[in-house]
């Protein structure tokens, strides 16, 4: 313990997130500590904080670093379609993919709340705000000109309800039947939403 | 402690039910344990344990009274209006409003797991299925013969739409802008969506 001078400090954060995403993996949200992840990369508590402002810090410097892999994801998805309208099929059906494949860590992005008193910095909105981007922009082209409103409050409407799906599936809340998947129900929503969008004309909502 | 002949059966369940209701609508799932509700009735835990079998069970029977208290709450809306798309609308907008009236009750039902090896009982899901009944057979008065599964997959798509934005405006991660309702962004999902349900005629999925 307290081998600070061995790694720089960009070693130590660096070895620190890892750290603290491993544990989120394994063991959830309530797997995370600062104790735990200074214990795993053998450094004391103290060592940590002189990197991080506190755990809150740590963890939205995780949420991120997971922001920025569904970012790389989605965009990736988005490459490889052309059709504005496969495209957000396709996005839709790459949300639910990661989610399951990174469940725990992308869970956090929606568990962790800061204290109410604190605002989310700008470098983490600016992350948020680029992945709807994708999503706007596709939109924009399916649909021609609309408002920037109309295009946000579609992007919301879309990924909100993508986002239900994913939580009450990954949750086995979704059809306690049995007889559907996260997929089908995604491709459903998105389909119609879609239909009902472009329908529906510029300045609608 | 230990009044165990003091009341009926029925009696301490209802009480101990109460107490939970209050705990979680207080403090949060967090908050529950049989050690609280024990004390909040001035039994002992042993005399709760000769009422529910377990934690689990204790919570489950919460989680249905909740259940039946939203399924209420959606007929009385039902029962309120006529035409079957704006009562689809009118649904959507009171799930909202019962999810921030009774925000951890609501949320219990979605945080709370049974262990791996447990099924949910038929009387639990007997009052899920009956809450869906409502929104599907709206969805077949709107759009005319569709097959039971078109019917289940929209009333699915549809619920796990509106709860996505539930979760994330109560959460308070819907749009972090703060331009955009939570209200606002269930009807464009609702109106949208059931404009193309309705246009992609039966068989369409």
């Amino acid at each position: 313990m307290g081998r600070r001078n061995e790694h720089s400090r960009e070693e130590l954060r660096e070895m620190a997130l890892e750290a603290a995403g491993a544990l989120v993996a394994e063991q959830g949200f309530r797997g995370l500590s600062a104790r735990k992840v200074a214990a795993a990369i053998g450094y004391t508590v103290g060592s940590l904080y002189l990197i991080f402002r506190n755990l809150d810090d740590l963890i939205l410097q995780l949420n991120a670093r997971t922001l920025d892999q569904l970012y790389e994801a989605l965009l990736t998805t988005r490459q490889d379609c052309s059709a504005p309208r496969d495209c957000l099929l396709a996005l839709g059906q790459r949300y639910i993919e990661f989610a399951r494949q990174h469940h725990h860590r992308w869970k956090l992005i929606f568990e962790h709340q800061l204290p109410p008193d604190q605002d989310l910095p700008p470098w983490y909105l600016e992350r948020v705000s680029r992945t709807f981007e994708l999503v706007q922009s596709q939109l924009q082209a399916l649909a021609g000109p609309r408002s920037p409103r109309e295009l946000t409050l579609a992007a919301h409407a879309l990924w909100s309800g993508v986002h239900g799906i994913c939580v009450l599936s990954l949750d086995e809340k979704l059809d306690l039947a049995g007889h559907l998947s996260p997929e089908e129900v995604a491709d459903s929503l998105v389909a119609h939403y879609l239909e009902g969008f472009t329908a529906s004309g510029p300045h609608s909502g």
